[in-house]
């Protein structure tokens, strides 16, 4: 078995938002998919260790803003490499209240739903719900996964789904066919700078532009 | 509330297998997701209507293959726009198998599961499959919904989750910012023509590139 022919599978890049008491907050996810069409219900996966699980749990009620090729990458980072238990992630980001659940604005698309049935799985719930509200925001395309991981450059989290550790990587030779360069990636999100100046003239004050950490968490790989 | 919005979220474009004792079968299906990392599962979401729901649930076993940008269209309309009950599908498309499940040739990965959790809903299965095997087949992009639909012009049958009837697309405007033309459209997959030669000059023997179907069943529509 060969774990990166998953990757084929199509996805889109999203916030699963949803309220902690009076407090919004949500997490990146690419895995959602619409169920039915009538009632149109949507499923979501979310890690057991995303605080937003147990915020979904207990509300019964998530958002999904579905970001754009357009939306700030930032927004990635922002809700994908932190946690809500420990930041107020949505302090950071422009929002709107869709049926008392926060909205990422910077986004193509939204839905509000109701949680009406649920499975579990050793790492992941499935929450399904039947959309509340839904509507456009920004017309521009939907960011897809692959144009995250090929535009953008960023890698999963490691809960995430999609995650698969480097070392099985390496091992199935997906890194092979890269060429061999030395290459800058943020040791938070993964980010691969590629900008004209080289990594080691940046200013001091250069920031990851996916989860805004330091220069100084960037490590030097040669692939 | 917007139904349109929902078509923001990202898909790829699959066959879904199974066997009807020993007869393979299939259906076209959108909604696949992984849903752990380890062990892999994937979540698919398959109509009651589908014979291939009846299929799965009594074997307990499914594939996905994932269809390429050049995957022949035609394999969307065998398996998305007729029924397992009464067509052999297979029989028209190369296949090959895998874990003793039927795996479309003209795709670029695969997937082969064992049912391990499923969940319903009004109308859909949410099947969860442990993945047994899985590999990459063609070294080509995989087609994501959005390019099934601008690229090939294609459009939902009424089993998938995300189809919404034509009354509903024309009142949410979705369809008069599109020129206005005349167009001809397969009463069966919807298929749009946008051939060189003006429709009515094709030759008599002319067939629908997705669904197979003869010229009589082309519908003109003005837009």
């Amino acid at each position: 078995m060969n774990p990166t022919a998953l990757f084929k599978l199509s996805y889109g890049v999203y916030v699963v938002s949803s309220m902690d008491g009076d407090r919004p907050t949500g997490c990146t996810a690419n895995s959602a998919m619409q169920i039915t069409s009538s009632p149109a219900t949507i499923a979501i996966s979310i890690n057991h260790n995303n605080f937003t699980n147990q915020c979904i749990e207990k509300t019964g009620k998530f958002a999904v803003s579905v970001l754009s090729e357009k939306s700030n990458p930032q927004i990635i980072g922002t809700f994908g490499f932190q946690s809500g238990r420990e930041v107020n992630k949505f302090d950071s980001v422009a929002y709107e209240w869709k049926e008392d659940m926060p909205v990422v604005k910077d986004a193509c698309a939204y839905m509000v739903c109701k949680v009406i049935n649920k499975m579990e799985t050793d790492t992941h719930t499935i929450f399904l719900g039947e959309v509340l509200d839904a509507d456009h925001l920004e017309k521009e395309e939907p960011m897809t996964y692959a144009y995250y991981h090929k535009v953008i450059k960023g890698k999963s989290p490691k809960n995430a789904p999609t995650y698969i550790p480097d070392e099985i990587l390496e091992k199935e030779g997906k890194k092979s066919g890269e060429e061999k360069t030395v290459k800058y990636v943020c040791g938070i999100c993964g980010y691969v700078y590629d900008g004209e100046t080289p990594f080691e003239e940046l200013p001091d004050d250069f920031k990851c532009p996916i989860c805004k950490q330091p220069k100084s968490v960037f490590v030097k790989k040669e692939s």
